[in-house]
């Protein structure tokens, strides 16, 4: 019972919401390996820490001896948008989710054990399936019980236009968990419903309905907003070691607990273990630093990890960074603040064609980013450090009137 | 133009509604022969009165020399009842789908030229579709818009459950019209919404919309129920010339001038001169002499329609149902009133024992119907004409207490 209690805790650590505990206790006593699905987009390889939070309770499952699926959800995607809405949503050949399913083992099997991971695409059972097997299973479900799912009883109230094929998507998700026999189901907490639905179609097939098991969303940089690739508040795991090391250390030390809870593979004991020491006064930056080198060393390995740590302490620590440069307060301008004119305005050069010569010479530098582009406009506010040369210095607060 | 108005007329008499004239009348005046579809449940071959509306109707388009389709819906019954709630409704097999056609092919051709009859089955295509497929189509239609159906908003808005295969029936309805390249769909009024889906299909994959042409429900018997076999109000097709004949003299006049407009294949021209002949005074007994006439030759040729007709002026003209019998009024009893009871309370046997030997020798019948059922239990309240040999008669009311 004693590592069935180790092992409930762990796959509890972080998340939101686990149906039902008691399933999952009764299966784990089996002592059999669990067939534990995750469900992923065909679309989108290009993965950010936000979708590692699953990734990383997938591991944790491996480490438990259990037996990872990684679906990917092609058959819709092969399908696009029927409805022809969504220009955006072109029907993906063969070819592009062989090429996308390649781009994710790159990345997924920097987290996951690949003995123990098997990559499963939805086409291989669905397409089976004609139009009567899609009947049958859309005989399963209710519309009332569909129109119960949020989004969708926010659109009917509205008036928004719901396709009726839309209704037969989570039916197919639900019937992925069947082909697999899943034990156990993961998703973020967004996808609630569908994660139940799977569950609703066991029953109808005869099989012992899965857990699900839901994790929350990640926040992104800003520590407020779900990390997402389009608000430009995340890090994804391809991006250079410096970047990953420099975002990570960026954050605030609440987001710093928190994506040691949700990213960081170290035992809760260990994490606890770091708890007391910032209770008993160590640094919270030291404590991010090892965050940071634990996931930069995750995507690029332990020696390119200590070499980013030392660039890292080189600029920010070792007085690179003068402690005693100017404070200086701009304002932003609805258009916006282009760079030469930033540079100009907080006097660390004296025309705006300095400060535009200066960024040709890569001599120009945001929070330690080299600026490259001269039209590059600032649109948000906040405050950053800008540095010109070796010796020019101002941290800058921008601000809207 | 000349001939388009005739044909318009044509198409149009007796029918509920037409969508849209005009596109109807542009198709007319292509001169060719135009798709006209009709689809039939798979199920229930054994057609009535009722169900000739349509096929009459049909006729009436070959007459003009069009092309008729008559499309046996075999692929959802193929299915049965998806949701299994429906327990009557277990899936059919290939041969009974065939041995139904054969069945129904015995009993259209009475009514349709087989030269200009196509007999579709919708399995032909849609068994040809894929789960991708049937993604594709529902893909076509949303959800507010199907929960317009009256059907549906009904128990929608009474929180009676709606499985969402329901949904797609219309759907696969429309697609018919796709593969059939229909010019025009013919139905009654209670498949409104499925014929438009017809239209809206076509109109998605690029086929310009076909004509929508719906048929009222007919009365039964009653004259006041829609004619069904559940309700016993019915004339079926295949039932004995005698029956036939009977039951058609029995209704009333009103319902009769309904049944030719509805059912005699006779011109507009002629039925205006029928109501003229009524109006200067002639019998309409003699008028619906005509036309049980006409539809009993229709399902058993015109020498067997010229003996029922013999045989009914025999009975019920020539003196053979004394106009002077007694009238008797009879309670009937929860449990009904037993054969040999009836007639001993109407005064016609002396006993019951003497009842049931008159049942045994084949002396009694009731509406001129031999009673060979020594067991038989009248259960209705109403009027019924018992005879025993040849001279006892009586008129009786049966009525509950």
């Amino acid at each position: 019972m004693q590592h069935i209690d180790h092992d409930l805790a762990l796959i509890k650590r972080g998340a939101s919401e686990l149906l039902l505990e008691s399933e999952l206790s009764e299966r784990l006593r089996s002592s059999r390996p669990l067939r534990v699905k995750a469900g992923f987009d065909p679309t989108a390889p290009d993965l950010h820490l936000g979708h590692t939070v699953l990734i990383n309770k997938l591991r944790q499952f491996q480490e438990l001896g259990h037996h990872v699926m990684f679906l990917i959800g092609d058959f819709t995607g092969m399908i696009g948008d029927p409805s022809g809405k969504n220009a955006t949503r072109p029907p993906l050949t063969r070819e592009q989710i062989a090429q996308n399913a390649e781009t994710y083992r790159s990345q997924i099997f920097k987290i996951l054990d690949p003995a123990r991971t098997e990559i499963c695409f939805n086409s291989s059972w669905m397409n089976q399936l004609d139009a009567g097997d899609m009947i049958r299973l859309a005989s399963l479900q209710t519309v009332a019980r569909m129109l119960e799912r949020d989004d969708f009883a926010k659109r009917y109230s509205a008036n928004q236009s719901i396709s009726i094929h839309e209704f037969l998507y989570p039916l197919c998700q639900g019937y992925d968990s069947v082909a697999l026999k899943a034990d156990v189901e993961l998703g973020g907490t967004d996808q609630r419903f569908n994660l139940l639905m799977g569950r609703e179609m066991q029953k109808h097939y005869g099989q012992q309905p899965q857990c699900v098991l839901m994790m929350p969303l990640l926040e992104g940089l800003d520590g407020v907003n779900k990390m997402s690739k389009s608000l430009g508040n995340y890090i994804g795991i391809d991006e250079p070691a410096g970047e990953i090391f420099g975002k990570l250390m960026s954050v605030s030390d609440d987001l710093m607990w928190r994506y040691y809870e949700l990213l960081s593979l170290r035992t809760s004991t260990e994490l606890d273990g770091l708890r007391d020491q910032a209770e008993q006064g160590r640094n919270p930056r030291d404590i991010k630093l090892e965050l940071a080198h634990e996931l930069t060393a995750r995507f690029h390995g332990v020696s390119v990890a200590e070499s980013a740590q030392s660039d890292f302490l080189a600029r920010f620590q070792k007085g690179a960074m003068p402690e005693d440069m100017p404070a200086v307060a701009l304002a932003l301008p609805d258009a916006g603040l282009p760079i030469a004119n930033l540079l100009k305005q907080a006097g660390l050069v004296a025309s705006t064609s300095e400060g535009l010569r200066m960024v040709g010479q890569g001599a120009v530098k945001l929070d330690g980013q080299r600026v490259d582009d001269k039209a590059l406009v600032l649109v948000s506010e906040g405050e950053v450090v800008a540095q010109v040369g070796k010796r020019r210095w101002a941290r800058l607060t921008l601000s809207r009137a």
